[in-house]
Formats: C-alpha cells, sequence, structure tokens
C-alpha cells in the first residue's frame, strides 16, 4: 500500500493511452499508465492486427493466382497452421513483454490493475493511491456488446477475441453482424475452410459504408468464399445442440453451427472505474462526452481518448486524439476535427472498403448540395497488373457549391492506400479544379483519380 | 490524292494525341490524327506497359513467399514462356486494332503515314494534303538516343522497343544507362534468368531522384537479383565477338554479352516533321520549345504535347498536356503547373521508387529553405502484412518558410500508390498543420504520414 503522485495518469496502454503517454512523457512530464492486461490493447492482441493477419494470405494468394507465370495453381490452398502460426507471431503470442521497453524508455511508469476513480486526479490500483498534479486521461478502450438475444448468455459465444485468436479452423459458424469485424471474420475463417452464416438485421453489409460497397462485399463474400450471407435477418434465439449450437432466426429458420460469432458493436469499457466518483458525463450507451479538445465535460484535467468517449472507433483516431490531448495538455490549443470531417476507414474484406468523409447520404443529410461520381475501380491501365478484372467501386461525393471533396469511397483489390489522396483533398479543402493539377503517375492505380475527375467535368 | 481539311489535325496517335484528340471531338471539332506507325503509341507496346507486365510477376511471388500460409516455396521460379506471353496480351501482340473503336466512336479520322509540314497549319501525309482551321498539335513522341560510343552501330543494339519485346530470353545482356529505363529492364530480365550488367556513367543509378533510391536500387538489383551494376562507368568502344558482342570500358576491362540494350536517353521524335517550313522555336536537342499553354512560339495554331516538347517525358504528363493543349483551344485558359513543381514519378523496380516534386538537392538549387525529414518505409505496422522487411525510405523535402511539402520520395514495396496523397499536399499547397488531420487509416501502410509529420515536430 502506497501513494504515488505523477504530473498525469493514463489509464489504458492501448494505442491511444500508449501514444498519449508517450508525447507527456517525451515532453519531461512524470507519467503513470495504468492497464490491467496487455499493454498494446485490443488493437494489438485482438483486433486489427490478427485480423490483418489472418486475411492477408487469401489476398495474396488469389492476387498470385492472377499472375501468368507465379508458378501457385489455380486449386492451391491456404495452409491454416501457417497462416495461424502467423497470426500467432504478429499477436507475440499475447505476451506483452516486447512492448515494454517503449514504455522504459520513455521513464512511463507501468501500474498493472484496474483504476478506480476515488477523486479528481486520483484513482485506486489494487491497494495503491495514485494521483495526478495535472491530468487524469481515460484511455480504456470498448469491449465487445453483447445483444439480449435469448439463451446466447447460455451458449459459448465468441466476440472479436476469440475469434481472432483461436487456435483451430471451426468446421462452421455463425457471424451475428455484418459491419467490418463480422464482414472481416467471415472471410478470414471462409478462406481457412469454416463453413460460415454472416446474419445482418439491416439492408446491407458496411452499414455506415456507401450501400455498393456492402452488396459488393455480401457478392464476393457469397460467389468466391462460400459464405452464407443472410441480409435483413435477426437471430432472435440461441441453443446449445447440433454441431454445437442452433440460432432461430426471427423469420422461423434454424442455422446450425459449432461456433457462433457476436459482432454486433462495442461498448466503452468503463465499468470499474467508479465514474460516479467525479460526476462525468456519459451518452446512453456509456461513451464519456468530451469537447474537441477531447477534455470530458471541459474540465481541466480529465481527458478521454480513443473508443471509450465514442466518437470514432477507430485505433487511428485514437491515436490522432491522443496527439490532440497532449497538445492542449502541453499548452498548444488545437481541436479534433477529423471526427466530424468523417474518419477515414478501412474494412480489409475483397474487395477492401476504404473511405472518408461523408457518404452521400450523410452529405444530404446535412444540407449539403452533393453529386456523386462513380467510377470502375480496376478501370485504369494500373488495375490490368495488379487485381486484374477484380471490379469494384470509386466514388468521390462533390460539394457543388465549395468545389471540393466531401467524401470518397474506393472499392476493390487494396484499395487501403488509395485512401490518403482523398483524406489530404478533404482535409485541405483543396478545390477540385486545382486537383486536376496532381497527376497520377502512369500506369498506377492511382489513376482513378484522372478518371475521377473527368466524369466530374462531364457532370 | 486529296485535299481534307478538319477543325485540328494531332499529329501522333501516343497516349497524349489520342488524349487530345478525343477531348476536341467530344467538344464537337472535325478531328484528324496522323500516326505512321500503332494507334496507341510507345507507351502502350514499347514503353510502360509492357515493361511493368515483365516486372509484376517477380513483385507477387516474392511477396507471395513472404507471407505464411501461401503455398509458394522458397525456391520456387516465374514461367518465363508464361510472362512473355502475358506481356504479348498486355501489348496487343502489336496490332492496334482494339484502340480504333475508340476513334470512330468520336468521329476522329485517323490517317495512317507520316506527316510532313507543308505551310500553317497544313500538312501533308503521304499523296494528301490535310490542313487545320484551327490547330495542329504536335504529340509525335520520343525515340531512344543513341549514344556516339564507338562500334555501337555495328551491332544489333537493342533499344527499348526490342528490350520489352523479346520473345526469348537472352542468356546475357549489358545495359547502357541506369534511368527508370534501365533499371527496370534489367531486373525485369535478370527475374527471368539473364545474367545482366548494367553501366551506369553518374554516381546513382536514378540519377534524377534522391540519391538514396538509386542507391537502394543498385543494392536490391545486386543482391536480390544478381545483377552485376557498375557505376561510374562508361563503355567506350562495342565489337561483334564472344558471345555476341563485347564491350570495352574506360576503365580498361571488357564486358561480355548475348545482347546489349542502349537506354541513355531520348530524343524528340520531330526529323520529318519538316519543321523548317513553319520556322519553330527547339531547344538545342530537338524539343520544342513551348509556352505554358503548350503553344510553340506563343502560336495560336501550333501546340505541342507529350514527349516531343521536353518538359517531362512521361505518359502521365502527356496526358495532361493533352487536356491543358486542349482547355486552351476550346477558350478556356489553363497552364500547366505539374512540370515546374515536379512531376510524379514511378520507378517500378524492386525496391519501387515513388517520388514528385523536388528532390532536397533540387530544393536547394532553387534557394527554397529546406528541410529533409526520412523514415524507413516499412517501419508501420501495415508494413508487417505488406512487404515485410523490404526496407526503403520515405522523404518529404518541408519548405520550413511556407510550412509546406515541395517534395516527397517513397522507396520500398509497391510504393507507387502512396504517393498520390504528396502529390495532392504539394499540389494543393496544404501545410503541414492542416496535413496531421489528415488520419491515415490503422493498419495501412500510409500511416507513412503519420511516421513522417512526427519526425518533422521532432525537427
Amino acid at each position: 500500500m502506497s501513494d504515488k503522485s505523477f504530473d498525469a495518469i493514463v489509464l489504458g496502454a492501448g494505442p491511444a493511452g500508449e501514444v498519449c503517454a508517450g508525447r507527456l512523457a517525451d515532453a519531461g512530464w512524470r507519467v503513470a499508465i495504468v492497464e490491467p492486461h496487455l499493454v498494446g490493447g485490443e488493437c494489438s492482441y485482438y483486433a486489427c492486427m490478427p485480423s490483418k493477419a489472418l486475411l492477408r494470405p487469401a489476398a495474396v494468394l488469389a492476387e498470385a493466382q492472377r499472375v501468368p507465370g507465379v508458378p501457385v495453381g489455380a486449386n492451391a490452398e491456404l495452409d491454416p497452421t501457417a497462416v495461424l502460426a502467423r497470426r500467432d507471431e504478429v499477436i507475440h503470442d499475447r505476451d506483452d513483454s516486447s512492448q515494454l521497453p517503449w514504455l522504459e524508455e520513455r521513464g512511463i511508469e507501468l501500474i498493472r490493475g484496474e483504476a478506480r476513480f476515488v477523486g479528481e486526479r486520483r484513482v485506486q490500483v489494487g491497494a495503491d493511491t495514485v494521483s495526478a498534479e495535472k491530468a487524469v486521461v481515460v484511455a480504456t478502450g470498448s469491449g465487445a456488446a453483447m445483444p439480449p438475444i435469448d439463451g446466447l448468455g447460455g451458449v459459448r459465444a465468441w466476440n472479436n477475441r476469440d475469434a481472432t485468436t483461436a487456435e483451430r479452423v471451426p468446421a462452421s459458424m455463425i457471424v451475428l453482424g455484418g459491419g467490418p469485424v463480422g464482414s472481416e471474420l467471415s472471410q478470414a475463417w471462409a478462406s481457412l475452410g469454416t463453413e460460415v452464416t454472416l446474419v445482418e438485421g439491416g439492408k446491407h453489409l458496411l452499414g455506415r459504408d456507401e450501400p455498393f460497397a456492402g452488396e459488393e462485399v455480401a457478392q464476393s463474400l457469397r460467389g468466391r468464399y462460400g459464405v452464407d450471407v443472410r441480409i435483413g435477418a435477426t437471430v432472435e434465439s440461441v441453443r446449445a445442440g447440433g454441431a454445437g449450437l442452433v440460432a432461430t432466426l426471427a423469420s422461423g429458420g434454424k442455422l446450425e453451427a459449432e461456433e457462433i460469432l457476436v459482432a454486433v458493436g462495442r461498448k466503452p469499457q468503463t465499468e470499474t472505474l467508479d465514474l460516479g466518483a467525479i460526476r462525468v458525463e456519459a451518452d446512453e450507451h456509456g461513451f464519456l462526452t468530451t469537447d474537441d479538445r477531447l477534455r470530458v465535460g471541459g474540465s481541466a484535467w480529465l481527458y478521454a481518448i480513443g473508443d471509450v468517449n465514442g466518437r470514432a472507433l477507430f485505433t487511428h483516431v485514437g491515436k490522432y486524439q491522443a496527439w490532440v490531448a497532449s497538445e492542449n495538455l502541453l499548452g498548444h490549443p488545437v481541436e479534433a476535427i477529423a471526427e466530424e470531417i468523417g474518419p477515414p476507414r478501412v474494412t480489409f474484406t475483397d474487395p477492401m472498403v476504404a473511405a472518408v468523409g461523408r457518404t452521400l447520404a450523410q452529405a444530404q443529410a446535412v444540407g449539403l448540395a452533393v453529386r456523386a461520381v462513380d467510377v470502375p475501380t480496376d478501370g485504369t491501365p494500373g488495375a490490368s497488373f495488379q487485381g486484374k478484372g477484380t471490379g469494384g467501386t470509386s466514388r468521390i461525393v462533390v460539394d457543388e457549391r465549395a468545389g471540393t471533396i466531401v467524401g470518397a469511397t474506393f472499392s476493390g483489390f487494396e484499395t487501403a492506400d488509395l485512401l490518403q489522396a482523398a483524406t489530404v483533398a478533404i482535409v485541405g479543402a483543396v478545390p477540385l479544379t486545382r486537383l486536376r493539377h496532381a497527376v497520377a503517375p502512369f500506369p498506377t492505380r492511382s489513376e482513378i483519380w484522372l478518371k475521377l475527375l473527368e466524369a466530374w467535368e462531364r457532370g
């Protein structure tokens, strides 16, 4: 039992917390970071990183099969054992020791345990009381939300953690939720041999993106990966039985599978913080309410960054918010704007879906006079070498009054890195007439910009 | 023998000429396009396209070997026959019939033959005289320059056309010139089994790019592809003999090979135009001198676009200039600025080298107060999935007074599409402080932007 004091306490050692702690320590602050589980967070061990490790091999195999001369047969298959071993390497076998030197080099004290607020700028971790002279930054992240489905609590349902770290390939799996997590993991496991049924209650997969993106992903999951995609379907109850469990749909149909993965959303990880002790604001889901400097309730000492504030649940946005918060704490006022503009996001399915800014519908909903300009993603000469014939759609959403882009979506083969140019154009408010001079090299797939601008000019 | 009249005559049906003719025809102009060889031009049949077809398979094979679980052995080799067959497919077996409908749909008259000026707005093609009421656009492109090396004329030396269309893999090859063409073709043929010696007279390969780029390419050509790279070496004479020919170096050493590829530069294709008939300006190499609207000598009727004006010899710049010229002809004044800013360019070697704007040395030479910021290209989490461990350097050149980027170079695994964000940032003059809000998605390789901006902030 001891009392410790720092300039700042960061709660949570995921990407947002680590970046914030690092920046404050680099500026000379004495910083403690409190983490009950693994340094590196959900993203490193249970989300972005392992899912990419599971998805990449199939993407590379498919491309190798498309390029004549590469010695891979048309019926070649992945080696699941090797894929899972590489996944384990990526997540360091869930051992965070390789992350610790980074903290040590910066003099950041790692306190393992759960923090509980006991007053302003004071938390308790186990038997210790830790106080901050300047600030506490909440970066405790989010966990998988479990929907109130009859019987779901009685079966061994998987969340993203189970699905990204599974050590064998299930014979069959029901996936609840066709957002990025459900879509990516459906494809990943199907590519390794699992018979997957994906159940989405909305009208499209990837409901927050342009409708064409979800439709293209659904078509690909069905056609290339053999996934049974059920759109507009809901599971009413789940029972143990059959191959493992039986789910009953609202339509009356039944699905049987070995495993069920629940990927219907996230909830903030605040239960153990005892927020009542400091009376903070939160929305109806429990996400902490922040201003654009990431301060909770306008407080000078309490910040919330990353998933826990619910502004935009992406690792990169969390890291961005870590920069915003640390700049403000260090006396350089800056406001977070990326979430309002529409944060960049990539779903690493086949087709990949990369988007930034507003969709057409989102732009119209806020009253902008917008026009969508669409071209095929594989319509450039460069695309005859990369992802030949893989289709996809590229869209920019143009604010016709301002003459700028307010949204962009690229679905298709490895579109992730086509996105940044759109992000710069949107954030920089670069006029379309100026973008016409931003020539893309021939023959690269970035010539999609030429196609988009020509299509926009044609009206 | 006949007299024909059009609104515009475009000389040359390469990418620049085709785009210009198409835009004018779309605007209702009566357009003729004159081409002595293949519609589609050098790029489609003998340059960009076939070289990419030759390079892509090795890149895909290498990546497949890096990703565990993809069924490709560490010693797997390309099938050269399949690679060459795919190359032939890409260049349509040098048959341009698939290009003709595009012209026909636009009502563009294709006149096959060589044009010769016989007066203002008048050319002769074979027995026909063709006149333009409004404009003549010269887009005749460039050809390989042959250096004055003793004996070179007496051997069957290859130029880019021979090297991109060869129907068998030579056992050995000397490549003269380590620019983009020489570097790409050295790697392509080496990857198919040719023993290549690359001779470059300057200090680095890719002499117009950042020095580190040429050094990294040289190291890779030597280490991964077994190319004998000779920097600072010059060939003094060439004679038939040995395996095919023997080259004598200025150092006295001798090189023997089956073939010799000359890739030391380009010259404008203007010999047959009889430019004396219209008295136009040209530089010392014969490239036509244009203003920023692409007019030759300020003329209202004579334009020059593409390689022939020597402003920047790239297909994409030619297409850009076609847009600039057609806009001006159609009464919408616009000036070409991409060449002055520093045109984007990609060398598709391994590592790939993608660059835009000024190099550090070029920026210093024009008196800018610049600082170079370098980070490893494979240092992002995204790069652990794509091109793992392949190295490379990413550099931005920052104008410290303006707070903007004036140049960027990305060497490494498939960096071509990382470039466009830099091009937009430079052309849009987006301040670095604003770029900090252009968040890159996790885990994509575009997070190189975060690394670059963090490194810049650290100073």
